[in-house]
């Protein structure tokens, strides 16, 4: 039913997108663009979810105002400096907004902005203003890599995903990019994400499809349980599929749900695979809960661990830490009636039954965790609540990486 | 008024201890200590606080049971083996305060059980039995650097405090012996705290001013967020000082509490400036909050952030970390009003004034951030809440000794 295809956030009809280097920070390679625009011929249904950290960068203040209306057009993003926390950055971000319009022929409250990189230090809006016209010749249906790779900072991988879905008869195309690596945690971290779609669908349920799709896939990921400042995630619909206009939330908008969480998931798997000096992705199974709200505050408690990230690293099989993990979540649960797995392609491995050790093979063990996707199968009791969630372990690379970001 | 002393958790009358090699741990090192005693020669009104994870190892189990009445007499704690989540371990615990107590010729409920070490895994509790004879033997007044020594894990100094302060024209001393390097985090982390005293006072005032003293100071630490299995800290007061008995709250309580939280304060700063792998203790005070409450959320979710923990390892004056992480602690504040100062013996360098970045000398920064102590000074806002927490950095020895911590 769903079709995986290419494209990235250019997949869908009428979306081109460019990605240039505007040199935002002082010395950057000219070879790393750091400067993104993204343009829909039509105009689109629009809606954004942000960051929930008190302290948010001027990007974010700005797009959700521009937004407020539920439309939008483009969006101009920068990397290597998040725009916040600094003397005139919100009329820095105003100013992004307005020479990306400028240089579209669209509104100034069409546009959306986006930035990441260090906190603190003013933007070099000139460098930006400078390259937007460039961006904006650049704009190319093949736009979508020099995109992502635009808004990438300490990420070592571009991210795109695309799929297709018949909707009422027609081909609906949805893609995205996105960025993230460190300071990412639930409730989004320094991740930027640009969905686009041509399916005709209503405000209303482009705001709610959004919710939806973030609630089980970026919201369920976690690097290093820092809550960035300049977390968006943006989803432009612009109609051009032809569909009838989804109104109302029957079998098409189940259909759209579906295609774009599934969008959401890979680009948050991704995320979290490429987290800061990642090794591993972890991905962490709780069925058994009381609810699906009680299972992911377990999933979510198990990979924000720091003693289980670094246990992962080290490929040792240390389920004790896991016990531990769930037991300070905040959840009530009975320990006497958790099993703990571990599974990859290098096989799976029962290490705990009933809250006790079962004696276990340490070289399977061993070989399960060498592999670069572990999952760890938790069953919590026999409740009907299951939840996934997406982590990575905690590395040397990480502790490099962070030691020395900002100089 | 305070008088610094030696003696650690033997400083009071009456006290002795004894640290020995039990072989808890399969071919560990002989001249480890790993099993230890502390005795009374006199009955103590007694009290403990535990760890809050809803998996709770069975020596916790049995100390919270055995100090129901506010009574005991002696301590046997193990390293090498936590004593968690594994078949029997209620039963081990059981048989360590019975072998205890045939030692000393005491009453198994008047015996408390410490254990820390690895989880899941069965202790040897043979080893232990055989080795009980030998530890009460050994008892003695110097006991205490001994009995230090046989609870550290992954500790690489031993920690003991003691202070005298006159009580009732009576000095009273106050001594306590800790551990604790991983999975520490406030509300108390692997960390075992046994705290002596000769004070004559009241059993509930034992358990009244143990609370208000583990508020302060072990609540207020953290090393990498993980909540243990294991947290025990006991009190043990047997009056041999030969003060008149503190029952109420005037002016000897408030002295005896103040000694004691100076005792208790001294050990959580050596566990924190000890965290697994840490070249840094950091001290964050926050003033200026709404309430102390307020400061403490803020305070704590500062020296919980993995990116400002890695920064301070960098010596990476990076504040836009830290009014990030103030704000994702759930607390409401203006970022606008936020100034932020790093200090230490190497000077002092304001980074942040109302939320904005202030030009700062980066060698000077470099030179503050490059000592083993430092403070992160915050003020928040005008509100009367201030707090002060400790924590440590994040470090490539953390990430080694817990990706191989259990093999």
């Amino acid at each position: 039913m769903l079709k995986t295809i290419g494209g990235g956030v250019c997949a869908a009809k009428g979306f081109t997108a460019a990605g240039v280097h505007a040199g935002v920070k002082a010395g950057s390679a000219p070879e790393k663009n750091d400067l993104m625009l993204l343009y829909s011929e039509a105009p689109c249904n629009a809606w954004g979810m942000y960051t929930k950290n008190v302290v948010k960068a001027a990007s974010v203040l700005l797009t959700r105002e521009h937004l407020r209306n539920g439309a939008a057009r483009a969006v101009v993003a920068n990397s290597g400096n998040a725009n916040a926390c600094c003397g005139g950055s919100m009329e820095n971000a105003r100013r992004m907004a307005r020479c990306a319009a400028a240089a579209l022929g669209v509104a100034e409250e069409e546009v959306a902005v986006g930035s990441t990189g260090v906190i603190g230090q003013t933007i070099n809006i000139s460098a930006i203003e400078d390259a937007i016209p460039a961006a904006a010749k650049a704009l190319s249906r093949e736009g979508s890599g020099a995109a992502a790779a635009a808004i990438m900072t300490t990420d070592t991988v571009k991210k795109e995903e695309a799929v297709s879905v018949e909707i009422g008869g027609r081909t609906v195309c949805i893609g995205g990019i996105s960025k993230g690596s460190g300071m990412i945690h639930p409730n989004m971290g320094t991740m930027l994400c640009f969905l686009t779609t041509d399916c005709a669908i209503s405000k209303g349920l482009v705001k709610k499809a959004l919710e939806q799709a973030v609630r089980v896939s970026f919201n369920r990921i976690s690097v290093d349980g820092d809550t960035s400042t300049n977390d968006t995630c943006l989803l432009l619909a612009n109609g051009l599929a032809g569909n009838a206009e989804i109104c109302e939330e029957g079998e098409a908008y189940a259909r759209f749900v579906q295609a774009l969480t599934e969008v959401c998931v890979r680009l948050a798997r991704r995320m979290a695979k490429d987290g800061e000096g990642a090794k591993h992705l972890i991905t962490c199974t709780v069925a058994g809960a009381k609810d699906e709200a009680a299972a992911e505050r377990l999933a979510k408690s198990v990979i924000g661990s720091s003693l289980t990230k670094a246990a992962v690293f080290g490929c040792d099989a240390n389920w004790g830490r896991i016990l531990c993990a769930m037991g300070y979540s905040g959840e009530e649960f009975d320990p006497e009636r958790v099993d703990v797995t571990f599974a990859s392609r290098g096989g799976e491995v029962a290490v705990c039954r009933a809250g006790r050790g079962l004696p276990f093979d340490e070289d399977l063990a061993k070989r399960v965790l060498s592999e670069d996707e572990v999952t760890i199968g938790i069953t919590a009791g026999d409740g009907p609540g299951c939840c996934t969630c997406w982590g990575c372990d905690l590395t040397y690379d990480y502790v490099r990486i962070n030691g020395d970001y900002r100089t």
